[in-house]
């Protein structure tokens, strides 16, 4: 099959997973680039919000560039304490700059709280603004099994498809 | 870059857990939209069927307009008992109705039973004719870890692809 | 809508999950198609190397042709104790003949160790070469929860796009 020169988009995948703050130290929890008030916070060196990272490390796999520890590992300190938004938006930038588009980006975590839905389009909209393409955000439940079941953690799970900027052809 | 109007699929993900009912409040198990005859069955409002539920929130997930909690959550009891495959052909209605057309939903499950594979086929017909797009059904078990390595449930892993019904231009 | 003849891809999920060999009986670590020297190994009939194996089954799931239990089973004993890499490429051969161009690859697995990064391209290049495809392999922690957290075995997750041979219409 000869298709000539078209665009193709590449798939890719990311996970992450936060626990939960000790109670000795507490922590603001941020989830899906949103401060949740009131709600027990997750540990981690930077906001520890596993959506906004399974989002960014999504882009990286879909890249084929590596993933957050890749870019924002050791060597480039000034991420260390970033919020997810701010990796995301970074993120976006990489990728872009590595020769992609970037079509959407797709996350679902898995969590007994905080109820999401009412906050679910603002949560999008942070997530889109700093991605600049569309990111969805969507949440369930383990029917109380595993470590999200346990209260010990969340997990999120990130699909997202690039193009590349320039076409290319199969066939 | 300058692509003109093209269409441009979008990704999703979907991820969907059931907890086996107690010994107590034995019920049939649905997976895969298929009914497994003398197999412990998962417990929940619905028939607890995660593969269904997973292509349902997966094809949600795609056209970035909620989850399983926003469409059949409390404000429409008439699905609380439905099947899985009366919530995945709700949950396609939708999707359309939104303004996408479905490419296709790939769901895996993990499970230490039923043995699916003599069933593949079947669950596949039931599950496409639902969404009125190819769904695949594929098995895995995670020797032995977690909960479903524990037989304290299943879990399901969907991703989706769907299409603008009117062409898009990035670029 | 008449979109006329038009290449659309399929999306596919892969799941895979191997336990580490017991102490009694040590076995190699293979990863993303490499060994890795002095790492404890995983266990299976195969050498358990749960990327390359989330991989093809990902392949596998977007073609909708079944999965590694479909292809590798009990028939097909020259395979039982097959590398991830043959298996990969076998794999790949198995959907380009049920008709089908292959677009991308993405993997994540998550493990506590070993140390991914200095190493990636090299994973990258062999599950690529295996695949006839790109494939993106990264890696992640589960920040101690769950089995990987709990050093009991590694999981990894992928997504696939395949395509039709020949060009169909949606719309």
């Amino acid at each position: 099959m000869s298709t000539g020169k078209m665009i193709l988009p590449r798939t890719g995948i990311g996970i992450d997973v936060h626990a939960y703050a000790a109670d000795e130290e507490p922590r603001p929890l941020w989830l899906g680039g949103l401060h949740w008030d009131g709600e027990r916070g997750l540990a981690g060196h930077s906001d520890a919000d596993p959506v906004a990272h399974a989002a960014a490390d999504a882009l990286f796999s879909a890249a084929g560039i590596g993933d957050l520890g890749t870019h924002f590992g050791t060597d480039r300190p000034e991420f260390a304490g970033a919020s997810g938004v701010t990796l995301l938006a970074e993120a976006a930038r990489i990728v872009r700059a590595a020769g992609f588009e970037i079509g959407n980006v797709a996350v679902q975590f898995v969590a007994n709280r905080p109820k999401f839905g009412p906050r679910r389009q603002e949560s999008q909209d942070a997530l889109s603004a700093a991605a600049g393409a569309p990111v969805s955000v969507t949440a369930t439940t383990s029917d109380g099994l595993g470590f999200a079941g346990r209260g010990e953690g969340i997990s999120a799970v990130a699909t997202a498809l690039v193009y590349p900027s320039q076409p290319t052809g199969i066939g």
